[in-house]
């Protein structure tokens, strides 16, 4: 049983506390978060310590490895401090928002013993993962194309953005990353164009897209297209298509369930798409603390891992400078 | 070429004449109908002869075979008219609404040449026929359970109820028919209910039912489930599930296109489904006169031919003496 | 938070025990089992008391409720004892495999306080309810037909079948259970036939059945169908269908992903069903308790009920009645 | 009765007499070929005269619409020659593969009384034409995004790459016609990547692509994207998906029919999609027709017309001009 501490009691650290709680195969070591009340809130529903700080969780014998949900603008000293500690790390997406700090960080961790996994959560969906099987297996032939269509149900409060990093870092960084998983081999060169259609007040003073559109080539000549909007009123809008020379894989979309209704104007109607990640994504998070276990367990490396997180912001910076210069931009310019 | 007239000029025999007019293996031979102007609309829409009356299409000697689409009264008498002036016979379903008249025909009919083939039109549907020949070709093992669901989508005019002879000799008979396909043995026994829960009045009036279940079961055990209804208000709903030991097949409903909505409430809803049987089964009203001028040509036995629309008539019968006792009757006990 | 022991540490015990552990509104307060290291292993999982027999749990102050999911013969006489100490209960289906034990079951609860919730758990199931609140809710007009097609993945193993009591009391009756809730109204006569088509040396050694077709008829005329079969190769097939007169809803099955293959001789192609009932009904089983919860807490009425139980497994009766004579069964004539 | 003679007596050209033949609202007033055996013989299987030549068919006073169905480079001249005799053109789509060509021949037009539809049939699609309504009428509130999935089913042979023009003006042409109706405004600017990942020495050879991806932009910022491929196993994958600020509409492919298989590894296995354009495009091809009859019955202009022929070239254009430029290409570039 992995002893796993959990930093901050947010909407997705209390989540991820819970999914430790239930797993079959870790323990909630205790958590902790800056809000003292909420860490108190989640320790008590669990049964487990509620600790001073983060200091006191990396200084703590009784924990192994430890989950980060604080604010991204902490997840690198954490990252840092935890390795240091000697505790493995999963840790939340991104990084950092700002390359400079994670390449600072990725420098710092050099020579050391990190043991580090990035929450990329959707390469653990049952159906993404059965459709990266399926063409890993050969399923569709040599891989052509993917195309990625990623939508949340709604906007953000306003609070989220101004720290959320903007569309391409804090949302597609999930779609670059499930495009790099599902492509097998790097981007080489990215175009991409943001809108501001559904709050262009809001996204004029901020200075962010809610809409976008991607394409991305690599080296060999595979061809990847994201799409991406902030605003899904029909549910969080996740799917993932693979074609290749011999056939086809899609990874569609979950509903809560399949009751369809028939009636004088229609057929077939469904309810809403699962919403929201926390729902849509239930096993991906619980299998991603599997894999995490398994790779602390067998000593092999975490993936997705430290560089992965890098390179899915590498991309978010490559698609911002396209979407300001309107050209294909070389990923190694930005990198 | 085929040159095949077409006896009644009605709802249905337009189709057929249009259907025989356009087919690359057929020449329509001419029409005709009790109502004059009928026939005279038809013929001149497609160029070609308005015979007096049916006397005169089987006495042509420029018709090889004749389609019977007149009223059902008329079904037996044309049939053997024909079959006596060397024509073969393509006669929409049912023979005739009295066993013992289609009995009798059947008695008429022994030594001569006759060449029917009955207008069970669903056992050609694509969907169906695919079913049938997936089971045939051992994709789900050995057959257990035949579900058919069959409803029309809004309650016929009061005018036809008069005439038609009531939910299990007038609709469910398709049923009968493709169970029978389906199943590839005979059942012998029946079970079935009929309910008045539409338009209670109306089918206290003329004894009729509007709603109905039946179960059959086969010598060597196979089980047949059939649910009808009146009024599928959601569209024509025409399904047929076979299940065995290694797999199921399923022929679903028939959309006129495949466009799909999403919005807040909901997702996935689509059209309704195609309404109504010349719409539904336009393939498979097609692919019955391919299959007609095929063993027509080949001299081969028309399937299905009069001794499936005589059982298909037997299995209407023992519903009804069901429905009045109670009972699971044996076919034997009215055949 | 209801404190609630486990009686029975079996597969579906040990699920309830998970489910309890989890969920916000309950405590495991311990389990029980005949073999004692079966309690044993179950209690020290979840850190709770392995009480020594099912005496101590109703005898223990710290336990508000029990859920039995013990061996069926065992059900009536915990449920009597349970209510004599006072504790709420949630008991698997059936009460009894014998209906005169039921109802002496029954009798003896007359004038007692008992709170009894039956684990018809498929009622919780959140296509089965959106399909019942949709038809609640008037959006199918009047109920007129229930369709419910139940079949397990595979053959249960032979010691199984040697105790559980036949393929109406054991796996039908969670459909008679269905059935009585989608029509909302109780059935008056039952029709049944059973087949010995998978297995049948076997079934005939066991006088058992492993396929089945059932019609059911209410008062006021609706009818519902029912097939059954031990053995559906591509998953745990649960559908329900209710068709109204102005509209019809249908509750479908689940996969574990939405992943679909398309390739040169076909397309759409997903994974198998979910296969078996935890995996199938594990929102339903986690609802079960939500409700018993909200019950037990508000002092209503716990449903499904005793009485639920009870009916079930008169259709149940009547289903085998009608099996044996061929004909149309008034519930009345079992009950 | 609108009296049309077919021009081209290939594939598409045989299947256009064949539609006008059947049409109920037209003649089919003759047909010519450079190769006149086919001409004669499509000429006898509908009973209508072969021209001598496009001239013969110009000079008939029995002629008043042309169905332009030969080869690319006549088509230009053709409809100027049409337009001089005075005859409504429905030309298939392109009007030539050279935008200089198509400009003199719009120049040429002026002012004449020309009345010509593009056969752009895509249009047409019931499927499409629903998506199209819907969001007209408002179900999906304001369009952001439009996403078009077009394969052939598989590479067309090399005699017909040396003239067809290349992928984007051949292929991709009638998506770029597509995109435009669906955008309801013009895209100002492209950016496209050509790929040569099906045959690559053979696309190297021709200096044309297999597979593409196209991002397009309009004046208001909504957003298109394009994914093309010339070889789709499963059948040819014909989608289109309309996001907005309330809702989604998306019209999906056709399956000849709806039968699925479910056995020990899958469920819901359907039939390959609809193979080839004859096919998936029937209802379209026949619509496109009346569409033309009903634009010259009741004088009004033709949709799609001339212009929308030119315009889609011209995004074809640009297309190349961003393949090879690697940025975004604004329209009036190429214009």
């Amino acid at each position: 049983m992995l002893r796993l501490a959990v930093l901050g009691c947010g909407r997705i650290g209390r989540m991820h506390a819970a999914n430790i709680a239930g797993h079959p195969r870790t323990v909630l070591a205790g958590v902790t978060d800056v809000h003292r009340p909420s860490a108190n809130e989640v320790a008590s529903a669990h049964g487990v310590t509620a600790f001073e700080d983060a200091d006191a969780v990396f200084a703590s014998p009784d924990v192994d490895a430890v989950l980060i949900a604080t604010v991204t603008e902490t997840h690198a000293d954490y990252i840092e401090a935890a390795v240091r500690a000697g505790k493995a790390v999963l840790c939340e997406k991104p990084i950092d928002l700002s390359l400079a700090r994670v390449n600072a960080c990725a420098e710092r961790l050099k020579g050391t013993n990190a043991f580090i996994q990035l929450g990329f959560n959707r390469r653990f969906d049952p159906g993404h993962r059965a459709a990266w099987q399926a063409a890993r297996d050969g399923a569709i032939g040599d891989l052509h194309q993917v195309i990625i269509t990623s939508r949340d149900p709604g906007m953000p409060p306003r609070s989220y953005y101004e720290s959320a990093g903007g569309l391409f870092r804090d949302m597609v960084i999930h779609d670059f990353d499930l495009a790099r998983f599902m492509l097998g081999e790097e981007p080489e060169e990215v175009f991409a164009i943001g809108g501001r259609l559904i709050d262009p007040a809001l996204m004029d003073e901020l200075e962010d897209f809610d809409t976008s559109m991607v394409v991305m080539r690599t080296a060999s000549g595979k061809q990847c297209h994201i799409n991406t909007s902030r605003t899904a009123v029909y549910g969080y809008d996740q799917r993932v298509e693979l074609m290749g020379t011999t056939g086809m894989v899609v990874s569609g979309n979950r509903k809560p369930h399949e009751m369809h209704h028939y009636a004088e104007p229609h057929t077939e109607r469904a309810a809403p798409y699962l919403n929201f990640f926390i729902e849509r994504y239930r096993e991906a998070f619980d299998a991603e603390i599997g894999a995490f276990v398994n790779a602390v367990e067998q000593g092999i490396a975490p993936s997705p891992g430290f560089e992965d997180g890098r390179k899915a912001l590498v991309l978010a910076e490559a698609a911002y400078k396209s979407a300001a210069e309107g050209r294909f931009v070389r990923v190694s310019e930005v990198s």
